[in-house]
């Protein structure tokens, strides 16, 4: 009997009838034989509606009661589904953050789990009842207080309750198939990714793909538990995110076929590019501009520093960071002009960054070529490089993000119609 | 410096703008010197928005999880005043049932406090912060599961917690200004009580009266804590609920008018007569009866048994309910046809009940001569009586109800132009 930890977000319980659809897929998967254990995030719209109302008492409302207020919208969530499974005949029993035994520090509003002690859910599951767990919530080990884990927060429940109690797999069910190649509304011929590792994962959720939270991926690999991405609305298996030598163990199995080399093609949209011009080439000055930005909180991705112009001594330091954070950023490399003694300080936000992801270039030479050679094929001019082992990124115009994802995705294969190529082996 | 516990029912929390002036009046408790610790209902329709939401999913919800569903409306209401109090530069924490330490037993739906534990509640109040508990819930001692405590369970919350933190009152905010001695929809010369009994408002809830609750008011009578109905609309002094002995010492400070014989007048619609005709005038048929209704958990108020007619030995038994709870009595006793050998079985929903609460009629001779005769005067037929030591009631037609309530008011001086009369001792 194989222990399965389920999913659901806010949009697969939008309403009653959402709900008694994932309440009729929850028991098909108890009656086929699995332990189930559920954990559900809140109703459709509920958070924005409860922001809403703390807004109009509070323009800012103390974090451990914001904490307090959107944790009732799982609590809602969790005891209509169990009710609806009760309905179907199964033994549903919802539990809070709390009595599920996510023990979290206090940082509320993005509070790290720091244990889990299911006892609870244990104990019904042996008493062969399915746990519905309120995602997104736990309790701080310290103050007792009701904590919110922040974005993302409701995948790392599941992920880290399926750790605690060894589940098999952890399936976190979404409105899309899985995990695929590439966006398909930007690029139609995009194809769902059947197995990727936890790595490639990471690469895909930090430049943009916005199936998985980089924090919950980050868990599964630290436990080595395998994701099941798939979706609410069908059965079709979607994307296992598991570590490599599970995959090649699915692969020695002919479970599956030989991985690709390029797991996906991604672009971000988000970033705002920073340049603070003419900065004194003399030691200390990168320091003391990101030890400004560090003091602020801003947090910063991709930096290319210019060879110093010979004649005046001085470089320009250019960073990117997330859109929200840029006014952050400007204001807090300002508040240094004096020390820093930079001339100008530039905000481009229309830039994308476009990313190519796949643990395969690793050891296949030759994948840089490709990828700068399909760029400039198709007249889209770089603006920054950044590259990891399995990662190449670039900064373009954001007019130019769509052409360079499908320019890509073609160059390596990727393509619907290509298949061979896709999962043949050396992918160029 | 005086702890006070303050309570505030749905309809004082309907909106952001009601949350807020709540609020504001929570704020100026505390900055006149005093420990204020709050109990709060859930907003306005909360509670019937969530029980419409159980209902399209499951005819017939668990208790455990409808228990769940609905703490989650005081979590709203809690947080969101906490966050107000916050905005207006005091330190509001919101606090769960079970986070307050009301433990109960493990009747959901319905469960009683059988402990307080407000460790937290105390730890917040000698940080100077202004603790507000969610009303209506707690955590059961043995399932550790949360609970509701039923009708009347926010105003319990408050008198509990303020007995268990030794408050000196607790403060029961409502849409009225305190205890009055009728109606003033049917009255319009009913007078607002400045002090009332335990006894005299226990049975004042008995018979109708709406402002609080039984259940409440027992509690408060057993710890001898005083309660001080008052309106959350104005700053008028409302109705205080004490002991006779604190009334006493109130009256003998000068603090308080000497107390009037009779403190109200009430009227309630809300039950049926049964009778059951030509029952068999034996030994047991009465047993027999009122047994099949205890074990149906019908509640059963007024009861009469007539004279047995020589010619035919039979008698007629008649007794009255809460109309919710008619049908499953007739059922009950149908049940038992064969057994009782009845003849009939009759129901009556057009009828009242009407009557007349005070505790001085104990020591006054005559009123149920005044009582009556107040009735016969305005043509007002009585089909049943039932007196308690410091109650009479009477069932009449409901159509009769008004007239018997304003005949009363007006026949012992209660009405609002009689003034001296009502507190002058004797009444009559």
């Amino acid at each position: 009997m194989a222990l399965i930890v389920q999913k659901f977000g806010g949009s697969s319980v939008a309403d009653a009838e959402s709900v008694k659809r994932v309440a009729k897929r929850i028991v098909e998967t108890k009656r086929a034989g699995n332990e189930v254990v559920v954990v559900v995030s809140a109703m459709g719209d509920t958070t924005d509606e409860l922001l809403d109302l703390a807004e109009q008492v509070s323009p800012e409302p103390p974090s451990r009661e914001l904490d307090m207020l959107l944790t009732a919208g799982e609590r809602i969530s969790m005891a209509v589904l169990a009710m609806a499974i009760a309905d179907l005949g199964e033994d549903g029993r919802s539990y809070t953050g709390s009595q599920a035994g996510l023990i979290t520090d206090s940082a509320h509003g993005a509070a790290r789990i720091i244990d889990v002690t299911p006892g609870r859910i244990q104990e019904a599951l042996a008493e062969g009842a399915i746990p519905i767990v309120a995602g997104f919530q736990g309790v701080a080990q310290d103050t007792k207080d009701v904590t919110t884990l922040g974005r993302g927060g409701s995948d790392t429940t599941a992920v880290a309750l399926a750790a605690a109690l060894k589940a098999s797999v952890c399936e976190i069910f979404t409105d899309v198939d899985g995990v695929f190649s590439a966006d398909p509304r930007v690029v139609p011929a995009a194809r769902q990714v059947p197995y990727i590792t936890y790595e490639e994962m990471l690469e895909l959720a930090a430049v943009g793909a916005k199936v998985l939270h980089l924090r919950c991926v980050e868990y599964a690999r630290r436990f080595d538990l395998p994701i099941h991405v798939r979706s609410s609305f069908s059965h079709r298996e979607g994307t296992l995110v598991m570590s490599p030598a599970a995959i090649a163990a699915a692969i020695a199995e002919g479970k599956a076929m030989e991985q690709p080399i390029i797991s996906g093609v991604a672009a971000d949209v988000n970033d705002a590019k920073i340049t603070v011009v003419g900065v004194p080439d003399k030691p200390g000055q990168a320091a003391a501009i990101f030890g400004a930005l560090a003091d602020a909180g801003v947090n910063i991705d991709m930096i290319v520093q210019n060879v110093s112009a010979a004649s005046t001594g001085r470089t320009d330091v250019t960073f990117t960071t997330p859109s929200g954070s840029a006014k952050k950023a400007l204001s807090a490399i300002d508040a240094k002009r004096a020390d820093i003694a930079f001339e100008d300080l530039i905000i481009d936000e229309e830039i994308a960054k476009v990313s190519l992801v796949g643990a395969g270039m690793r050891s296949h030479p030759g994948v840089s070529a490709t990828f700068f050679a399909a760029l400039a094929d198709n007249g889209i001019n770089v603006e920054m490089i950044s590259t990891s082992e399995i990662r190449i990124s670039v900064v373009t115009r954001v007019d130019d993000a769509k052409k360079a994802v499908k320019a890509l995705h073609t160059a390596f294969g990727l393509d619907a119609d290509g298949e061979a190529v896709v999962y043949g082996g050396t992918g160029r």
